[in-house]
């Protein structure tokens, strides 16, 4: 290490990212690097059947964790039972759904539109449309009380369309979105995790104008990033911070003092050439006091009706910090032991920890911003995220090498002091190309060392050929032991980008049927009042308002209320449909033959779909949830009568 | 059994499905049937530790079989693997789908409008969209030569919009969509299994007028259901049967003669009460060699350009035959032996067996219709469907005792003869309440006897709490031994109706990335040759035609071609992405940033998708599918300017 520039980093290990070379065919030749050839680390000693045996569980045994997956472009949220790994459920979030009408129904409209901004209301409207199509779901994280997870929601991003989610953990259902104004590809997404999460933090990836209207296209210079603090129980944005550099990934401190974003374009550059550039990149710090301060204090611009805060570099401010890191830091993941932040080099192969308990001297006493690195492990190419176990150790993924390394903090900082120690304990093959990486419990102080899940990229021989798009392959790793052992290839569809595991017993608040006052149709129910109907009884009631026509359904096993209903060409008919059947699992669907209109109605829910009256002619409707024997037979039928001429 | 009736059923065995009585409340308690207590057989010894591990997999072990799976309303064909019970990958069929664009690329809407029925077409246009945004996919079935498995070809229906599709098995795509006119409700399908598979076989479950254009309404009696056979290759109806009642399930036989399908609905009824009336309903036996000699004759009529032969009851032609079949029948399996078929009884606790070789003289010698069952064991309450080990046994699902049962046929058939046997050999409980159930190969020659898989529609108390919306439970049964096993509970979304069980050695033709020559976008190839744009060579271009830009991109990993381009807002933009990566698993993906727009992009294929210009501003595409360290970096800029005022 004879060549260390200012960071400590040995320029050795910046691979090749030379000051304003496209460097990257040199650092990661694609042949050796996905071709499956010499590239990927041949296969470890795979596990002895005995090892998977571990994660096997007898038919009707339950699973000790929840596992909340993000699924990426898929745009819902999966629910996986671990160690099983098996999909328990999928919540639409941002995709359409074609099971449950997510992306039809009344009720998932409104929670989609409902604080959308009027830019892309009036985009999807010129287009003929409500809501988009798609979204890109990367980070799933439970809402913490003190550190803790504590069952009430979780959160998560859209980095298509700039948007944040929450799903409430009492019915698993997605309960608001929220379209993030100024900032642009949310992608990093973090709960405060003390004393609360009071807010949501998320990253705007994306380089824009400060005021996108065209004006400004292709001049750099003037763009800019947003660090956004979502309010979570009022899901408006509570503010926001405008950076230097974009944003990548984040995470909180368990003193509820600080924020952290790394940045991999601290250049604001616009190509790959100009974004690996600089040598360093940085983490940017948000100091959350201060900005309420300046909130307060109104040392903000209001753009698009949200408070902004200026915390780009060079500001005479307390709001933000820039610690330097070597080239494109990815992940940023602070320890259970509530000192150690983990900024995972990317580029670089090594990982910067961080001790927090030293940032107030870079914010108050001018101290050096790498001041607070207390140790830089190298530990092989490409490392992206870094999980605990609770005890001390991290486990570090490697995308370029197919490897997890285990590795000791205090070993990782005696050597950064000169000690003559390896902080590496292992080195795992994993198949293929890592990305994020979990430990059961991780990110809370409840870290727990049972289990490790790490998101491989690409599976490639590792499942049946299903043809030219693959699985991706999230592997779980018993970390329980001195060696970390793989005890399980599970394929998922595209593309988790990042789980969580939770323990069952933290789930105390979940339902198996819905409460009838659930605020979930409280707009249906409100129109049922006017209408007369009540919702809670068996009752099938069809009234016609102009040219609109509201259909109340009960449905109660093999039935609904009505048999038959007559509406007019072109109407817009509206079915809301009741479940009564107060029988868990029992849920009954709604779908309207012919009319593109279909609808989950969990036990004891109501849900609302509203649609045109096609062609003139009989259509049928049914129950397409299997819900009795005479399933089949639970049908009925829609008149349509000719406009009269 | 003193008082058989007519058809040789006990009475006693039509479980309450009195004349006239809707006796639905008292032949399945609800609160018995699904509240989890007394009604549902308590659970059966559950398989030791050492059972479940014959379907674990250690790490890297691939699965012996491809398991093609429905999804039921969420519209989409799964890949599992069996034994391992993990899934693959989805295929999106009727379903949009966020991840890979399907009902959004050009590609995949020109396969779901192609062959869209005007009728559809109308009232989509008038209601702003170009395809319906969910499906009901139920049954999934693989082409055949001479009884085996080809793999060629997936075919599988939508009941919600009357809709059939074909999958190609060398990419695992969807390649070819049929609306189908006249009928109503696709639900049953199945493929001709001898010569090979010229034919798919279609029924229509639900009755309307025949010219259904509103002029007759609610009189049930002017309704009318069609079978319809599809030309396999032509991807085109070839013609289309009038039949008496409703059609449910299908299936074919192993000589190219007949196709069957049940009717639980015999009665026409339009509700419960009716739809159960008739103590016996039917199984409609279709000739095809007399079909299309009648075809060929010209005794048909011609609706909505389909030909249509009048095979209803009483027709003194030889396209039809009609065997009584006790209350409301359901499934409809033809054994390996070539010569049994098993009508499942739902309301009738019993299968009836069909000795397909007597049908000739149904036809042909006036025999009676009845003189074909040789045999109609009692199984218990709820059969649905049956599957078959290639060793004359037959597995038997009981939807309302929650349990399989295993029978043999020919002891089946020595009862039915008066001898003292009995064919039940062992009955395993189930959870909770099966529907379809497959045995490995089991619906072809090469049954093998080594898996089951039981599709059970509750689950409850299987996985951890979800919430009020549940998984569903596919269990997989050991049935290599002399008793049957459970080995493994398996959760899946919103929901299987059927699968099968495909040896890995019968997918010879499946590819890993695409050939550049694939049909699937030569639409683009044609545009691209139009505009000057070689797409099999790195190259970024920017073609406008009016208000239509055409951007033309290859990616290569960590690049597309271009790092940003110009267009105008309102443009209507065409981007065609062809992804020039020749290597296996690397699949690109495209998003345009806070438009809505994702589509997926496998190893050597071109995909493209169209959308207007949003409002002026700086707009990010990237690559969704994560492809290289620097893939956060595969990113460009769209710049739309402000119209000329």
């Amino acid at each position: 290490m004879s060549d260390k520039d200012q960071g400590g980093i040995s320029r050795r290990g910046l691979l090749g990212a030379t000051a304003g070379g496209v460097a990257f065919g040199a650092l990661a030749p694609r042949a050796a690097m996905l071709a499956g050839g010499a590239g990927i680390a041949t296969v470890a000693a795979t596990a002895p059947a005995s090892a998977a045996g571990k994660a096997v569980l007898a038919p009707g045994e339950l699973d000790e964790y929840y596992g909340f997956w993000s699924s990426g472009q898929t745009g819902e949220l999966r629910i996986l039972g671990v160690p099983s790994m098996r999909e328990l459920m999928r919540v639409p979030v941002f995709n359409r759904c074609s099971a449950t009408g997510w992306g039809q129904t009344n009720e998932s409209l409104k929670i989609m539109t409902e604080k959308m901004t009027e830019k892309t209301r009036k985009y999807l409207a010129a287009n003929g449309k409500k809501v988009h199509d798609n979204g890109d779901l990367h980070h799933v994280h439970m809402s913490f009380t003190e550190g803790k997870y504590d069952g009430r929601y979780l959160f998560m991003n859209d980095k298509a369309n700039t948007r944040v989610a929450r799903v409430r953990c009492d019915v698993m259902k997605t309960d608001a979105i929220l379209e993030i104004p100024n900032a642009k590809g949310i992608h990093g997404l973090r709960p405060q995790k003390w004393p609360r999460s009071n807010y949501v933090f998320c990253n705007g990836e994306d380089e824009a104008p400060m005021v996108n209207d065209g004006k400004v296209l292709d001049d750099p210079k003037q763009y800019v990033n947003f660090f956004t603090a979502v309010d979570a129980d009022k899901w408006d944005v509570a503010w926001q911070v405008l950076v230097s550099g974009n944003l990548d990934n984040t995470d909180a401190d368990y003193e509820g003092k600080y924020a952290f974003s790394t940045s991999y374009n601290s250049e604001m550059g616009t190509n790959l050439g100009e974004m690996m550039e600089a040598e360093m990149d940085h983490v940017v710090v948000f100091n959350l006091a201060e900005i309420e301060k300046g909130i307060a204090a109104g040392d903000y611009q209001e753009l698009n009706g949200v408070k902004v805060i200026d915390g780009r570099k060079g500001q005479n401010k307390n709001y933000t910090r820039y610690i330097p890191i070597a080239n494109n830091p990815h992940g940023c993941n602070m320890a259970p032991d509530k000192i150690h932040l983990c900024i995972n080099g990317k580029l670089s192969p090594t990982v910067s920890v961080i001790d927090v308990r030293k940032l107030d001297a870079v914010f108050y006493e001018g101290a050096e911003p790498r001041s607070v690195i207390v140790a830089e492990p190298e530990l092989g190419l490409g490392p992206l995220h870094t999980a605990f176990d609770g005890q001390g150790n991290c486990y570090t993924s490697l995308f370029l090498d197919s490897q997890v390394v285990k590795w000791n903090i205090e070993k990782a900082i005696a050597a950064h002091n000169g000690e003559q120690v390896d902080p590496i304990i292992q080195k795992l093959d994993v198949h293929y190309q890592p990305g994020h990486l979990k430990t059961s419990m991780g990110e809370t102080l409840e870290a727990d060392g049972k289990w490790l899940v790490v998101l491989c990229k690409f599976s490639k021989d590792r499942f049946l050929n299903v043809g030219p798009l693959k699985p991706e392959n999230d592997q779980l790793v018993d970390i329980s032991g001195d060696e970390m052992v793989i005890v399980h290839d599970g394929p998922t569809f595209a593309e988790p980008h990042d789980a969580i595991a939770v323990h069952a017993s933290k789930m105390t608040n979940i339902r198996a049927v819905w409460d009838r006052n659930d605020p979930m149709w409280a707009d249906a129910r409100a129109q049922a009042e006017e209408d007369g109907v009540n919702l809670d009884e068996f009752t099938g009631e069809v009234i016609r308002d102009g040219n609109k026509v509201r259909v109340y359904l009960s449905g109660v096993a093999p039935s609904y209320s009505l048999e038959k209903f007559t509406v007019t060409e072109g109407d817009e008919v509206t079915v809301i449909v009741t479940n009564l059947d107060d029988v868990d699992d029992l849920t009954h669907g709604f779908t309207m033959g012919n009319h593109g209109v279909a609808m989950e109605i969990g036990p004891m829910a109501t849900s609302s779909v509203t649609f045109v009256a096609g062609q003139p002619g009989v259509y049928w409707y049914y129950c397409q949830w299997f819900c009795h024997a005479l399933h089949m037979e639970m049908r009925g039928r829609m008149f349509v009568e000719p406009k009269a001429a």
